[in-house]
């Protein structure tokens, strides 16, 4: 069943599709109705038993025959990962010792963690390179196509050219727009020529998203939307198969610069960390260290994620904490090192490709000439404030627009409403030059400084250029300060303010649709327009009344005081901290992109303020929001489970319920133990001394179960439906003609986490979420009395939260 | 007994002296002989036991009489106080639904975690401003003094003299020198000048130790050493009453003004971190959610050691990188967003103090002009080695040295220890001016990329200045590029491998002594001064032999090719992190000094190969090495537990031992858990179903057990010593004139941890350092066999680590 539109349903394969959506049957189960066994064996007299004099053998048979590996829509056992490497370098440091061959392999071992985040990064960084050429070049291509050579874009095409002014540049005769192709006059000078170009725009957009969600669909539907909550539970220890493989990568390679060229209000971003952590991902299987191990595959993922960020921003500083703060489940500080140099390489790929022609390593590089004032934090707050509500606003209304994408027929046809929502894009942005413009190179205009030569409309200032009706005494010497605005600002102040309006509605749209989208870019931009209109809304309040009280003492005539480029920064600041709700990441992230310390106390203000008034109105961020709307199990690390219940509360079985489902140490036969699989769905069972005393002894996995269990009935000799299953070590005293016992304490897991009763479940979740456990087992005085798995803990955080909700305000 | 000399073996008062150098006492200890307690209660039948309908009382009781807190030189709980802070949190939020005023203290109760962060960042900015104006005060005053006013430093003194050149002004007649002041004559004229200023010089250098040593042996024995190993371990949950107080802050401060002052090869970085420390302690009895909760208030001292780098170096993400890396034990992320703003407050605080009179941010601001080429790598990986080695050789040499000071008598006299320190540190530091300068005036010298107009004589090229005997040709227009060096800059290098020697062994002896002592800024200088020579060196061999396949390409004759500052820089970060091994704050806090990506290649490299060279012999920093010399009981997080032990290895009671001493549940009157109490001095006893059974029901604190039982006999009516001591809910049937029972259930744990005897010691190990445990129980299919406690983990990693000494190379 395909329930439509909304992009992270797509997986949902055949009748799995529940799977996700109710959490209730992702991992063990111990709902059900099952029938108790009562007999009871007490086996307490094998003496050896409690002091195994070799090493325990679980882990030598994890590697054979498909014990120890994991189901598609499961979650791993951290602990147990984590056993296995450690395991395996003990083998690997045990052999060395012996043979020089040995020695080499394991120092090559110990590097190729090194040699595996160096190619992450170039492969990343020259990824992310490729995406920008490309997407720069097919932007271009929807205004006009280069003479020398269509695979010019505007820029390339135009160098040659020996135009005295950028602007002059800028119309190189070998670069024709569409409207001067077709009708022969430039768009500027006849109506049917803008017609023109606007139909061209319109249609080249159309193209591309249509090709952007074929490609997905047909290909790789794992590409679409920005993968960052899929992420955060893949790190987590949630398994999804095929979400980070070659075919998601390609064709999310394809369609993100398909997508983005198609002017949607989109961004790279977000997808870049996707595209990154599938680069990881491929890159792991050439290292047998990563490959076979899900609990260190994951640290080269989290490493990966801040691969994606430091090539999306050129911040890799910013991109590590990135990925500590909002990504990353666990992450000792090896991976931070390893993240880090990660992060470089891939930013000094990227810029070696020098995809902006700049040679610049970040993506907006402003440099600002002016300080702040004290008192301008209070303009930063209000900033604060609109990028606090704004995230809250997205993300409700995003979040009910994917629910009803989801529930109702809509969501049916992804791609007529790709579609649609291009059409809509594309129609209302051509009109106006600032929705026109890609949505980076608005933000890069928008916090671009004004110096004297700038011939943007946002620095049309009557002192600078003096042309159209300024007043003349303006134009004495010190002319970047003390100027008030031109018609050219008034113009360009009214058409950002409908820009902003229309970038608002259409990201709330555009974010869940069946193509890569990121979230950056569009919040960065939304909030850069409320920072540059306040930014020069203050700067003409301070030119006309320098006498104010405020102004006084800083601001007065003839000093250049207010910067609007800074408010668009801190704006961009704010609404990006009110979506996704960081913060050291976000901060350090707009440090990196201005380079000065300076600037860090604005943004901080901005990006607290942001944070507190959007937390007021519900502590989740986008991505948490979409794990919570797609039912992945995600235990948030973030948030502290704040209710009095004891574990007692939320174990199974409840005390209606029929007692736990377990086996016996040596009292069960092997038609029993299949019986029990057959008539239950549990993915593992408690194994107890005898049904009486129900003293634990171990647990054991469905999958190993049913795996040994039919290994034993193929090729061990005589064992048959009467045959005793064993879990001891030593033999309990048997008739001599009874058939040959199944020996499985080998796969049995003789140190499960146990909790008691009382424990609250405050410190249970915390244990879970600290070592990454699947399933804890409760016991009282000794007996095993339930269980409690991490569906379990969702769910009754889910209830929690539903029973308590303004408890959030307070944290 | 005070043995003497090392620094942190001070506070051993009295007897207890043993208690850290030996881990045996720290905490629960089940080593002694307990005779068994051989009676059997079995009270399983009170059915409602596993169920409390209301929820637990243990933690009402926690606020009276002393129960849940701590006693000196222990060890916090950090799943109880944590869960202690959510049932404040709780009450809080449950209060303020019902009346305004609980709202509003809600609502305070949830921002006073900001205002301690602003108050932190404020107080520390300004200590650590006021001790950079009187250091550098009292340094100048080693010199000469200010005609003045006495309190005038050289720079401040002759701010208003109008010389030409910066040399001149050096120079103005308000500032007289020792020699001229004593003499008449300035030291450059005659010899005796220069041996009064010598005196002088050494004197002033003696008397300032003196009075520094002095003062902390009689107010602040605490006030010692850096701070950091004490810092991470207090951070860890270890209790050191005082090390943080007002009087440690007070004498902290003064001495260390003292010690810098007094030309030491000490710097301030470590005890700032101290100071900041310090302050945030003080600073929590102010607000009572962080007074009352030693793992709150240890949330806020990690982010007073961010504070603390930040205002060390001006550096405040590297500072938060720092804390998080290198000090902290329980980092969450709340913490890492509050360290990070009070890390900005310090520095903007520090700022407009602006002590060292240039309102830069940053200690050592550097801004280089050249960039680096590839081939460099080359020589930076050298410093990389030469920086691991240092830190390798540091350590072993710096260990060796404490440990002869703490063995042998030589400890017995730590006044006239420093004072033969400094007299040995003054006497062969005045000749040299690099030495007799202060370490971090060097540091910011050596950085210095050399402009036209620079007089150091680190500068003297033959090009610049064309004085003394250079080739007359060379006064060419771009005389920045291709200069050979001039006899000063040969002179320099002499006078600077001389200083390097100096340093390295100085800096052993000095570290350790009992005043206040960094070692960032002596490991920087020893690598500022290794990176300068190779830096020069390099420079000239490209000035020499321009046509070598190496230079050719981008070191051409009349370029400017090699910056030896970036050498320097390159040096200093090699050495510290080879001390330290620190790896991502290391390189965030040199790239905040240079504010510019471009060279955190050259850094990171650096960094790397020190880390890897100095982790080959032997994986403890500076700071663990300490922490383990003083017996600290200190679960590292950073080193994973590789040996294949089970928990039944570690456990007490030893199989040889007599068994585990434990009380039962119903069954022991007052007289026998008080005998047991007195017989044992276990801090915590586990209680039992019935002796025979070995259910474990709960944990008991040794503590709360004694204040409870004292408190049951003074206060409750007819408790003698046959009452029967209950941790039951309900009665168990008694005969009717038996005395009352006394009800303990509410001081018993009835959620201690557990594992069994087959858990891997290295999921114990995980377990203990994630959660913060004391101690854990071992079972073993529902029997309680032992307990282990974290200081017998931290003795069988002491033991494997010995008998595994080579397994440390491969990581």
């Amino acid at each position: 069943m395909d329930n439509g539109g909304f992009c992270y349903d797509n997986y949902h394969s055949g009748d799995s599709d529940d799977e996700l959506v109710d959490i209730s049957d992702v991992t063990v189960d111990y709902n059900e109705d099952v029938p108790p066994l009562d007999r009871d064996y007490n086996t307490g007299h094998c003496k050896a038993d409690w002091r195994p004099n070799g090493s325990p053998k679980l882990r030598d048979l994890l590697d054979v025959s498909g014990i120890g590996t994991y189901e598609d829509f499961n979650t791993i056992d951290w602990v147990r990962e984590k056993s296995r490497d450690r395991d395996r370098h003990r083998e690997i440091t045990n052999k060395s010792k012996h043979s020089t061959l040995a020695l080499l392999f394991s120092i090559s071992d110990a590097f190729s963690g090194w040699l595996l985040m160096l190619l992450i990064g170039l492969m990343s960084g020259a990824l992310a390179g490729g995406i920008d050429i490309a997407a720069h070049w097919m932007t271009d291509l929807k205004e006009g196509v280069c003479l020398d050579g269509f695979w010019f874009n505007h820029e390339d095409c135009c160098w040659t050219y020996n135009g005295t002014t950028f602007k002059e540049r800028d119309k190189c005769p070998q670069w024709k727009s569409w409207a001067e192709l077709m009708v022969g006059v430039s768009e500027s000078t006849v109506w049917y020529a803008y017609m023109a170009s606007y139909f061209m725009y319109v249609c080249w957009a159309l193209f591309f998203s249509f090709l952007a969600v074929i490609l997905v669909r047909a290909f790789a539907p794992y590409a679409c939307g920005s993968g960052i909550p899929e992420i955060k539970t893949i790190l987590s220890g949630f398994i999804i198969r095929g979400y980070l493989g070659k075919w998601t990568l390609i064709i999310k390679t394809i369609t993100l610069v398909l997508a983005v060229s198609s002017g949607l209000s989109l961004g790279k971003e977000g997808p870049l960390v996707h595209v990154a952590c599938c680069c990881a991902n491929i890159l792991c299987h050439f290292f047998t260290k990563y490959r076979r191990n899900e609990a260190k595959r994951r640290e080269v993922l989290s490493a990966a994620s801040a691969v994606g960020v430091s090539v999306a921003f050129g911040a890799p500083i910013g991109g590590v904490l990135f990925s500590l703060e909002e990504v990353s489940y666990y992450f000792p500080l090896k991976t931070l090192w390893r993240s880090f140099f990660a992060a470089l390489v891939a930013a000094f790929t990227l810029r070696s490709i020098n995809p902006f022609g700049n040679s610049r390593l970040v993506l907006f590089y402003v440099e600002f000439h002016t300080p702040w004032h004290f008192l301008e934090l209070i303009p930063f707050i209000l900033l604060g404030i609109f990028g606090g509500l704004w995230g809250a606003f997205f993300i409700h209304a995003n979040i009910a627009w994917c629910r009803l994408r989801k529930n109702t027929s809509f969501g049916h046809y992804p791609v007529m409403e790709v579609l649609i929502v291009t059409l809509v894009t594309a129609f209302l942005a051509f009109p106006n030059e600032f929705t026109r413009m890609s949505s980076s190179t608005l933000i890069s205009e928008l916090f671009n400084d004004c110096s004297l030569l700038d011939s943007s409309k946002l620095c049309n200032y009557t002192s600078v250029g003096g042309g159209r009706g300024g007043s003349v005494n303006a134009t004495i010497a010190n002319a970047l300060a003390d100027r008030p605005a031109g018609p050219g600002l008034y113009t360009a102040m009214w058409q950002l303010a409908l820009a902003l309006l229309f970038k608002m509605v259409i990201t709330v749209a555009t974010f869940g649709m069946k193509v890569p989208s990121g979230l950056f870019i569009p919040s960065m931009a939304v909030g850069a327009i409320a920072g540059r209109l306040l930014g020069v809304f203050m700067e003409q309040l301070a030119v006309y009344h320098h006498d104010w009280a405020i102004f006084r003492g800083w601001c007065s005539p003839g000093t250049d005081c207010i910067t609007p480029g800074l408010y668009a920064m801190v704006g961009a600041a704010a609404c990006l901290g009110g979506v996704t709700r960081m913060t050291v990441s976000l901060v350090v992230i707009m440090f990196e992109l201005t380079g000065g310390l300076e600037y860090i106390v604005p943004l901080m203000a901005a990006a607290m303020t942001s944070k507190w008034v959007a937390d007021a109105f519900g502590r989740e961020s986008i991505y948490e929001a979409h794990i919570r709307l797609n039912g992945y199990p995600f235990l948030e690390a973030k948030e502290e489970f704040r209710h009095k219940t004891l574990a007692t509360d939320v174990m199974r079985p409840r005390r209606s319920d029929p007692p736990l489902s377990v086996l016996t140490q040596s009292g069960m036969s092997v038609e029993e133990v299949e019986r029990l699989i057959a008539d239950t769905t549990y993915s593992g069972f408690p194994v107890v001394l005898s049904l009486t005393s129900q003293r634990l002894v171990g647990f054991v996995l469905r999958r190993d179960l049913i795996i040994s269990l039919e290994n034993a009935r193929r090729h061990q000799e005589g064992v048959v439906s009467v045959s005793v299953v064993l879990f001891t070590e030593c033999d309990p005293p048997a008739s001599p003609n009874a058939p040959p016992a199944v020996k499985l304490r080998s796969i049995l897991d003789l140190s499960p986490f146990t909790v008691t009763v009382h424990t609250p479940m405050e410190i249970v979740v915390d244990i879970f979420r600290k070592l990454g456990l699947r399933q804890c087992l409760v016991t009282q005085n000794g007996r095993l009395l339930g269980i409690i798995t991490k569906k379990d803990i969702l769910k009754h955080m889910a209830q929690m939260a539903n029973r308590d909700p303004d408890s959030i305000l307070f944290n």
